[in-house]
């Protein structure tokens, strides 16, 4: 796979670069920003990765991850280029409003690199975007192969993290052969399988244990649905935040009968954020664009004013109108 | 990495093949013994295969799974050679007397293929036993390779089953480049990762569900200990049976600050069961010998008479004394 030529071209003649990821990181999106740094610094480019904090603890072990800058000290100045990383709009990057307006005063190049649906072109930006490949992660593989650069460790730990994380470490139905073959490339550059994988899946502290106890409490089973929420009383009580969800919609694909989940967190009084998984063929990205959302065919999700009351209703009628249900 | 040439050489010569494997067959078990039956069957060679029955659920989706015999129907008449697969003694195939006395009269040749330490030197069999190797499906896939058999899609599945069961889905550390090298060649031949991991782990009816959730509302964490329990009647209303709680321990691996882990069963009145299990360097052996009980290191276990608040405090006294806890 060859990246966009003006991409490459970019990067080559540019001096300064500004990584931006989504909000609410995750393994791909910092795997993948962090080994682009890596990248980039060893063609003696300066580079700037900036996110919000604090880092989900499951990812503190990424090499670089203390050079990542608080998106709430974010300076757009002085920057050739913007590369917006595993997202394709600005406005996923942050919630606040004062961030969003800073990024938009960015006046230099900007490269999008990502492996997520798009509806909306933004006609400013250099785009590589497909949607086919399992993570971002891959994507930066094949720009790292492409402009002859080292896989180091560094570089291979972020990678193969990114890998990982975005295919359920090889369990969705985007692990095809290619993404072996990288596994394999970054294993052999140094990748640690089984130290990654305890680092990212292992890692759960107790209130992030009681909260995961509480979304299976809480669980409701309609064969082939199964629905579940977390209240903001219950982040508050547990003291956990959103990024501690991270894998509990996926827990629930344990269950036989079960092959579409729902998960509402109640993220403020009257916003709730769903997410959507499916095994095989059920493609739920359909159901999150229906509400304003998007994502992949077995991983969406949207948010949406209301109750979780509401969040359930409406979401039993989509499922309903396109026979899911 | 090339089979031993007796071995190959014992393959081409013969006619007949009799495949047997461990008791309480596992994924390795089964996917490397059928795809060794289809290896042999498009050789034409003539070959039977008998396990344990039933099958386990989680297992029943394996091509040629139909074609496996009962061990109680077994018979070594009319066959050249005895394949022993995923172990390495005949007193591993089966608990019942009459079974291994049967085996006892197979009077042609043997081949051992297995990744288990050995202890004891077996002089009859022709040996290939490689101990470094994540599953006995590695080995046989080199068997194919060498012999230069097709990987079809019947052999890809059985031997990426294999491969993911013995590697905890690639999160073992035997999780190395061979495997995923391995891995890729078998998504090249057919075989379908979501969909046999879905089958191998994915299977959980809601009983077991139900089941797991109330070991783990029971679950006392007592850093770096955890303990939790499983009442009769839990067994009772949830309509589940011991066998159902297999995996369930490991799941509080999750946690980053437990190492030690064990879990009560009560299978009747003042019968309690107990797993323990550990990461690292804690042997849990010598607190499950304490009790009579045995196994490895990181996996014991041991049985005892009394009430789950006696099997607790006994546990709790152990670990002081072995300044575990």
């Amino acid at each position: 796979m060859i990246p966009p030529k003006e991409i490459i071209d970019t990067i080559e003649k540019e001096n300064s670069f500004l990584i931006l990821t989504h909000s609410t990181p995750d393994g791909d999106a910092l795997g993948s920003s962090l080994a682009l740094k890596f990248f980039l610094e060893k063609l003696n480019k300066k580079v700037e990765f900036f996110t919000e904090k604090p880092i989900p603890i499951q990812y503190r072990f990424l090499p670089g991850i203390n050079s990542i800058k608080d998106l709430n000290t974010l300076s757009v100045e002085n920057l050739d280029v913007l590369i917006l990383v595993d997202c394709n709009k600005t406005n996923r990057v942050s919630y606040e409003r004062e961030i969003l307006k800073k990024i938009e005063l960015f006046s230099g190049k900007r490269i999008v690199i990502d492996h997520h649906i798009t509806d909306k072109e933004d006609e400013k930006s250099l785009k590589w975007i497909d949607h086919q490949k399992a993570a971002t992660g891959i994507l930066i593989y094949y720009l790292i192969k492409n402009m002859k650069g080292e896989l180091n460790e560094e570089i291979a730990y972020n990678l193969y993290t990114a890998l990982i994380v975005d295919t359920g470490n090889f369990q969705f139905d985007n692990t095809t052969e290619e993404v072996f073959l990288i596994a394999r490339e970054l294993v052999k550059a140094g990748a640690k399988p089984s130290y990654i994988y305890e680092q990212c899946f292992e890692s759960w502290g107790e209130s992030r244990f009681k909260l995961f106890l509480k979304m299976l409490n809480n669980l409701e089973l309609l064969p082939p649905l199964a629905i579940s929420y977390i209240l903001k009383e219950d982040f508050q009580e547990t003291h956990t935040t959103e990024s501690d969800t991270e894998r509990f919609v996926e827990f629930i694909r344990i269950l036989r009968d079960i092959n579409l989940t729902a998960l509402f967190r109640e993220i403020e009084k009257d916003f709730i954020k769903v997410s959507l998984r499916s095994k095989g063929n059920i493609d739920v990205s359909v159901i999150a664009r229906e509400f304003g959302g998007g994502g992949h065919k077995n991983a969406s999700g949207y948010r949406m004013k209301g109750s979780i009351r509401d969040a359930r209703a409406q979401l039993l009628e989509k499922l309903k109108k396109y026979k899911l249900l």
